[in-house]
């Protein structure tokens, strides 16, 4: 646990929150600053900044335990689809800086669902530029 | 391999794609329509159609790999930042029917990235409503 830390507070209680479920290591809870109707968080119980820091077993867990409860956001709330999400850095969006998965569930009523598309679509990128961009990055992997 | 799926193509060197690494199990490439400078897709080799019929090993995979090469980013591309991004289902914005994982990068230089934020930050839900979804999703995961 990490002091001062808002996602660890909710996760020992210490701060409230509306919980959904629990595993060994994740926690979910609802987001009170909803991007739509439902829109919930997964965390690591142990505290990770981002996505730099998380052990992998950890992310794994992260992601498994999101699959699990985006299956029932179909059946349980009537969502046409869902969305997950997460931001690394200030950069990307981070505000709290304990790791989480944005789980936000999708309606074609946009009564329930405030979210609008982040980039416009079917823009082709530099293709050049994007050969390059691979190329630099496979040098990188290999390198390690 | 799903017959005429464009991404199985790409996976198996029928379609180009411009490759930037590959596992047992990944395959990731770039995004010909890039959100940002070094916006690439992390796939499961195996095909899915999305987040609901993935075998959660390939998705740990995934999340694993994503996380892997987010962390070259930074040294590599000069990014901020980076974004993981899911998208479910036609109204979740999926376009291609083969689980994909967006991975971001992300600048404060404009130049290189033109992603807006999805949501509105900072704008408190209903509380009631809040806790009415998480009790109904505690009842959808107990009974399974």
């Amino acid at each position: 646990m990490s002091q001062d830390c808002l996602f660890c507070g909710i996760v020992a209680g210490d701060v409230p929150g509306a919980k959904v479920a629990e595993t060994e290591t994740t926690y979910a809870f609802m987001d009170i600053q909803p991007g739509s109707d439902g829109h919930l968080l997964v965390v690591p119980k142990r505290h990770s900044t981002d996505l730099r820091d998380i052990p992998s077993a950890d992310l794994a867990e992260v992601a498994i335990e999101s699959q699990r409860i985006a299956k029932h956001v179909f059946d349980a709330w009537g969502a046409d689809g869902v969305n997950l999400l997460n931001c690394c850095g200030e950069d990307a969006w981070q505000t709290v800086f304990h790791f989480h998965m944005h789980l936000i569930p999708r309606y074609r009523d946009k009564t329930k669902d405030r979210l609008r598309l982040p980039f416009e679509p079917g823009v082709r990128g530099d293709a050049e530029l994007i050969e390059d961009l691979a190329s630099s990055m496979r040098s990188a992997l290999q390198e390690g």
